[in-house]
């Protein structure tokens, strides 16, 4: 039994809302407006190390909601954070909230409730953020959407953050400069908050990586009832990625998760709109078509051979590993 | 430092919402609508025991996040649920999401988003709700909003969580049916969301005791800047409390937590209607005056002798105990 089909199992039911369990966010009208919504849960030892900079934590645990209101398009608005703390630790606190916060007011995402709660010892510390979004009623954009034919884009580079944790566990060896920069992916991801919110009205669908490359496009394929072809050399990939073997480099872009890229579908019609949407933001983003959606209902990368290619590893999976 | 200090140090900031941190519920406008939010995180071993039965930790998870709206006088419409889990354990899975549903469906409120997680073993198992309610713009209802001159009201009765918490670790003996009674207070507290709904535009201010009625009572105090004169024999206590010394009812009537009443303030000129909006609900609520709002900005509460009555324990704090 994995975390999918537990949530699937026990907690899933018809919903009256316009996206429900499952989906990146939770979209629901109030009045003329629609705000999306998305909850993420953080553990020591598990997302990240307890000795880990606690201002790259408060950073990322902001910045994984904020990745999952960019693959709807919403704008961030305002966040609630629920802390579970082993100690009142005032240096821990000072510097997680100096890392959250700093992101917060990047993107004018207001900081108004929350909830904090002694964990017993030894912890684990706990971090649960509820972000909140604005989108506009006929821009709304969710996993579904997606149409055969459509173009799959990847925003960025995917593999990156894997390649740190398996440089961190002594599997791949990096020369000191490229270690720095995945480990920076891995600490600091950058929610592509302006390209989410530019891709209104061309996307079709999208979905934030959080789970690797091929899970990810692999929940967008499900829910929009289509399949996607996907040319393993589009892939972009980072200079340290690609100093890797070719194997290492399959599975850290496609199954190696952490990468808060957004993948997204948009018609042929819309590739030039696509491009000028990710040149314009103020920080310009890159963005690289990997493939197209098909009708087979199935996903199916394959190498410039003509090869399927297949990972060792499988998407990320809470239970399962 | 304790926990409202921690919170007060590093994350409050100037807002531009309704009401931030520090309320109950978070207050947003959207469009012609105001939703009310909240958020609670409660653990295994600090807020429910490892071996209590799930489905009551299911519905008191969600209880406690209704109890919030309630005070906001929101109607509850939707949440979402964070789970970090030391297993994948489908029994406890399968009730703990019945005792949840259960009450979400009484209250039309629906699961629509959330993350699942596994917990480092040991645990602890954690549970984080996010609960989002609808309230017409014009009937919000803050801490704030008390004046001088005002009563102070109760729903229920309060302390018996409290009395249940002191039998469990041997420090009061009830009898069977005393402690059966206080037991599910403790395990199944019944949020007063049809109260919350019917004192708009009658209470100037609500909160929800979940820290302890003088806690609570404090916090609506120093936010509406005005001070409490409380009669402790108005305070409504159940027979099981009553038959306990003193001391302890005091201690647990008036810091004790948990009991998830409601605590509101109102014009004298709304007693009759505040009676009447108790009195109709669907299953009727007791509602209580138990003193009155002062100008001193002190919280003080006389016995029928007029003396001062000093609880031991401190209202309820993280990192105090």
């Amino acid at each position: 039994v994995n975390e999918f089909e537990l949530i699937a199992r026990f907690f899933t039911r018809p919903s009256r809302e316009r996206a429900g369990v499952g989906d990146d966010c939770a979209l629901i009208d109030a009045g003329d407006a629609t705000l999306a919504i998305t909850t993420d849960m953080l553990l020591a030892g598990r997302h990240f190390l307890p000795e880990a900079d606690p201002a790259a934590v408060g950073h990322k645990a902001l910045a994984v909601n904020l990745s999952d209101l960019a693959a709807a398009g919403a704008r961030p608005r305002c966040f609630f954070l629920a802390l579970a703390l082993p100690a009142a630790d005032a240096a821990w606190l000072d510097a997680f909230s100096r890392g959250l916060l700093a992101l917060a007011d990047r993107f004018g995402c207001e900081l108004i409730g929350g909830d904090t709660t002694r964990a017993p010892p030894p912890g684990p510390l706990t971090i649960c953020i509820t972000a909140i979004g604005d989108v506009p009623r006929e821009a709304v954009r969710t996993r579904g959407g997606a149409l055969a034919g459509d173009d799959l884009w990847v925003s960025g580079e995917v593999g990156d953050a894997a390649l740190a944790l398996a440089a961190q566990a002594g599997e791949a060896a990096l020369p000191a400069a490229h270690l720095a920069a995945v480990r920076r992916r891995l600490d600091w991801p950058q929610p592509r908050v302006e390209l989410g919110v530019r891709l209104r009205g061309l996307a079709s669908a999208a979905i934030d990586v959080s789970d690797g490359l091929l899970g990810d496009v692999g929940h967008l394929v499900e829910r929009s009832g289509v399949g996607a072809l996907i040319d393993w050399d589009a892939v972009p990939r980072s200079p340290a990625l690609r100093t890797q073997p070719v194997g290492r480099q399959q599975d850290c872009a496609l199954a190696g998760g952490d990468d808060y890229e957004l993948a997204f579908t948009a018609p042929p019609a819309a590739r030039a709109a696509v491009l000028q949407a990710a040149a314009g933001c103020r920080k310009p983003v890159a963005v690289t078509r990997i493939g197209t959606m098909t009708t087979t209902r199935e996903l199916v990368v394959l190498d410039a051979s003509g090869a399927k290619v297949e990972t060792t590893r499988h998407p990320y999976d809470h239970f399962a590993r």
